[in-house]
């Protein structure tokens, strides 16, 4: 078979640029600001017990974050958080939704070397209005054939795009942080998979079941890496 | 010319179900709350100002809006409402994202037939997670071919959507209760728009300026007056 690489997608967040570090930040601030009226331990697991619980209710980004955050310091605190200390979690998610975006080392190069060969897509969940605003920002978008920002990564979500994009799986590479969101789905689907893991990720994102030795997985670990790779897996794909 | 009516769009909240009712419910819920620790008669108007002026951080959809009156419940009770209220406003908002989705008066029958004539596409702005729910439970997603969740829906967002369906924008009927996102901008690029006011439009949907006898604008004040109209409309478009 003459098949090849046709589209490549790219994750967004800690695979283009820095957000775990936000998030991560953001927790340790509530952890600050919760301890100051309980003696506890596990402030950061109840937190997470809060938001794993909302998921459903409010999907990912900051805006669901602080929403969990202000349920779990009333809850933590028994009620006795005062206002002006839920005040400055409000005031915590504006500055996370705030921050100015910074791209990864290598990643513009990288972007605009593999946009050179291969139509580009990006992919990513969250926030609509965050997410359009970060992609605004970080002055890749014109690489871009489509963006989507989509409310989750599964094999379904990516089935559907890649049938609007007119794309078999076979002639897909996605490059992503996250295994359970940008990798295992694809994988499963036929698509290729690229992980380039980032040095934090939430314990959501880490959940996933994932065969390293699979034949259509690659792993990089700096974006630097990423045009050759893709190119030798388009010459793979087209010799097989 | 032959030209015709290639594609309608339907905007959702308050044109296809229910929706700034809920929101209406809430803020009275608010006002009631902030109300038992202050005497003024101004907090809608304050709750107003304080939404408007986290929109270009937040975005629309209910997250958002709770946030902002999490921030103005705090502002207005000078800091001493108490948590146990605040969780009150928290939990609202979970209700509001778990409510029901109720389909207004003869859309189902209308999306059906307009969609037996013509390709219809859902075009939405909101929070993405919590609309893409809503679509689902409506029971009406099998009948469009496309469903966008937009942050804006201004005239280069919609110019966008209209490319990249391959529609130009003489052939797109756009339907919404919303004179300044679902009328105005379709009108400003050359398409139709099917205007069907609801009972209740959130302030910041009513600031628009529409000439009421634009010869692109129709309006409508039930579903069931939809599928003849958008048949009108074809047949007047392809005589012009």
């Amino acid at each position: 078979m003459n098949q090849t690489i046709r589209m490549v997608g790219f994750d967004a967040d800690d695979t283009l640029w820095k957000s775990e570090d936000y998030y991560r930040e953001a927790e340790a601030e509530f952890r600050r600001i919760v301890g100051e009226h309980v003696d506890l331990d596990d402030v950061g697991a109840r937190l997470y017990a809060v938001e794993k619980r909302n998921l459903a209710l409010f999907g990912y980004g900051v805006k669901g974050m602080t929403l969990s955050m202000v349920e779990a310091a009333i809850d933590i605190t028994e009620g006795r958080i005062p206002a002006s200390d839920i005040h400055r979690i409000v005031s915590m998610a504006k500055d996370l939704l705030r921050h100015p975006v910074e791209l990864l080392p290598g990643v513009a190069d990288a972007v605009e070397a593999v946009a050179s060969r291969h139509d580009i897509v990006l992919i990513t969940k969250g926030d609509l209005f965050h997410q359009e605003a970060k992609v605004r920002e970080s002055g890749l978008s014109r690489w871009f054939q489509r963006i989507e920002i989509v409310s989750e990564k599964d094999a379904p979500t990516y089935a559907r795009l890649l049938k609007e994009f007119g794309v078999a799986p076979s002639e897909f590479v996605m490059i992503g942080n996250s295994l359970r969101s940008d990798i295992a789905p694809l994988l499963e689907l036929g698509a290729w998979g690229i992980h380039m893991p980032y040095h934090v990720t939430w314990a959501h994102e880490a959940e996933a079941d994932v065969d390293c030795a699979h034949p259509r997985l690659r792993v990089v670990h700096a974006a630097l890496e990423l045009p050759d790779l893709v190119h030798a897996i388009s010459q793979l794909a087209a010799s097989t």
